[in-house]
């Protein structure tokens, strides 16, 4: 068997300057970048399913502490973590996902249990906290999550009043993976801390089938990563498969119009990482930089930060 | 100004069967659909905006214990109530949801709070249960939810050992309107209090933007009722709004193609009420029976429960 395979990555798109970027960050991010990218596509490499490649390439990010995912997980208003994360299987479109978890170590893993172990698609809050014990996935307690650096910027948010966008470089925001196996399935992963200081349970894209995350292998697998409210409202992962499912846009095609001129249009700041099911890679973002990397069958390995 | 309009509301569909329908039930349901109707009918006949007509609308049926929303909210597993709901205004594509609150007299209202007076779109749980207090909301105790059919659906569900979608006829789901004002604005709303004996904080379609609920005054305004899971997962409501954009569909042509040809095809038993920016109505549904009435500025009236 000779089908193509790939697989892209990102860890958070937003305002990223190379002026205040140290050569040891700048190597430490993308070894983070690199660790995940390897994990992914190794899996790929020996015939593994492109639902387990995204896990576990999410899974590394997730616990990368550079990454606001897992255990890099920013701060809530409260000083807690709120964990968002949605998985799908382009293959029968079927996933799962989280909003509001609290506890457990890696949220996409619990994401594709809700998919794999429940009838339901969509756990929040407490109680997905409670389907998390009951499931005996990883857990973890506060000292895990402590990150000086995210109880700096929560703390830097608390004073200023403001919720942060996870999207200076000091916080970037959101996790993902898209894949195509050698079996020809699509998958998408998402897993993200959401918003520094955020209040009153916000959830973003991230969890959102359509929004943040969608898989179809007829059409494409899609990872987002920006100002979530407005991507939810835009629909935005759903809104390129249907470019290319009924207007026949190409991905690349529909991904520029979706993310440099929709979102940009209405101030939609971020970007995604997208694949088709003939192994095409797209990874826009309208924000100065994100954090992205992708490696394919045919030997093309990319790995970025700026445009 | 003469501009139509219009208005079309739901209170769930499912397997509603007329040989269990009592003429005493059956007048019942047609008042409560009536009273929530004239509500939203008479804010657009006075030139009112189509986002207050399809709030009052559901806010009405909300207040009405034979819906599952508000005060006729399902228990869930552990005999509380966890109510979903999301708001839209197609002129800008604004958007307001809440899932998992437990104590708001009005869902609806919180959304369009959330949608109102934060940055956010989407709020959860107990950390929206705050945002209602602060909003000084109306808020209600558990007697107010209390309603002994729903406490006898639940019992029922936990001796079963199921999670019941509320859709039989004891248990029917998800209420919801659709407007189009004089003005030429469209909105949608949906409120919900889910599938009874539900655990682990599950949400379903209602509250998620482009799955259950979604308004673009360029195509159509929808509020969709069924098995939320498959909705969520065929991100319904912006489905029919892409067919309509991109494919150049009519409503009724995308409205039967998601829901009597796509969704019947996974399984997806439920409806939705849809409206265009010209005022043209549709209502189709899969099951045996939606909760349904809608009326136009031309004179056109219906009320009706079965196909």
């Amino acid at each position: 068997m000779s089908q193509a395979f790939a697989i892209a990555i990102h860890g958070g798109a937003g305002t990223i300057s190379p002026e205040t970027m140290t050569p040891e960050k700048y190597e430490a991010y993308t070894e983070g970048l690199k660790r995940a990218l390897d994990k992914g596509y190794a899996i790929l490499e020996q015939g593994g399913a492109s639902m387990d490649a995204v896990q576990a390439a999410v899974m590394e990010l997730e616990d990368c502490p550079l990454f606001n995912a897992g255990k890099g997980a920013v701060f809530n208003h409260v000083g807690k973590h709120e964990m968002d994360a949605a998985i799908m299987n382009g293959q029968d479109k079927s996933a799962g996902a989280v909003c509001g978890i609290s506890r457990a170590r890696n949220p996409i893993q619990v994401a594709r249990a809700v998919m794999e172990k429940t009838e339901h698609v969509l756990l929040s809050g407490a109680g997905a906290d409670t389907f998390v014990v009951e499931q005996q996935l990883p857990i973890e307690n506060d000292e895990y999550f402590y990150n000086q650096l995210r109880y700096e910027q929560w703390q830097e948010a608390l004073l200023e009043g403001t919720v942060q966008l996870d999207h200076s470089e000091k916080k970037m925001g959101t996790v993902g993976a898209v894949a195509l196996d050698q079996a020809g399935n699509l998958a998408a992963a998402t897993s993200t801390g959401g918003m520094t200081n955020k209040k009153y349970g916000r959830v973003g894209d991230s969890p959102l089938i359509g929004a943040g995350t969608w898989a179809d292998n007829r059409t494409c697998a899609i990872s987002c990563t920006g100002h979530g409210e407005l991507f939810m409202r835009s629909v935005v992962a759903y809104d390129i498969a249907c470019l290319m499912e009924y207007s026949g846009f190409s991905l690349a095609d529909a991904t520029d119009k979706v993310v440099m001129q929709k979102l940009v249009t209405i101030g939609g700041e971020g970007g995604l990482v997208a694949i088709d099911n003939e192994g095409n890679i797209e990874m826009p973002f309208n924000s100065s930089g994100m954090y992205r990397a992708m490696r394919k069958s045919d030997g093309t390995i990319k790995m970025a930060i700026y445009k």
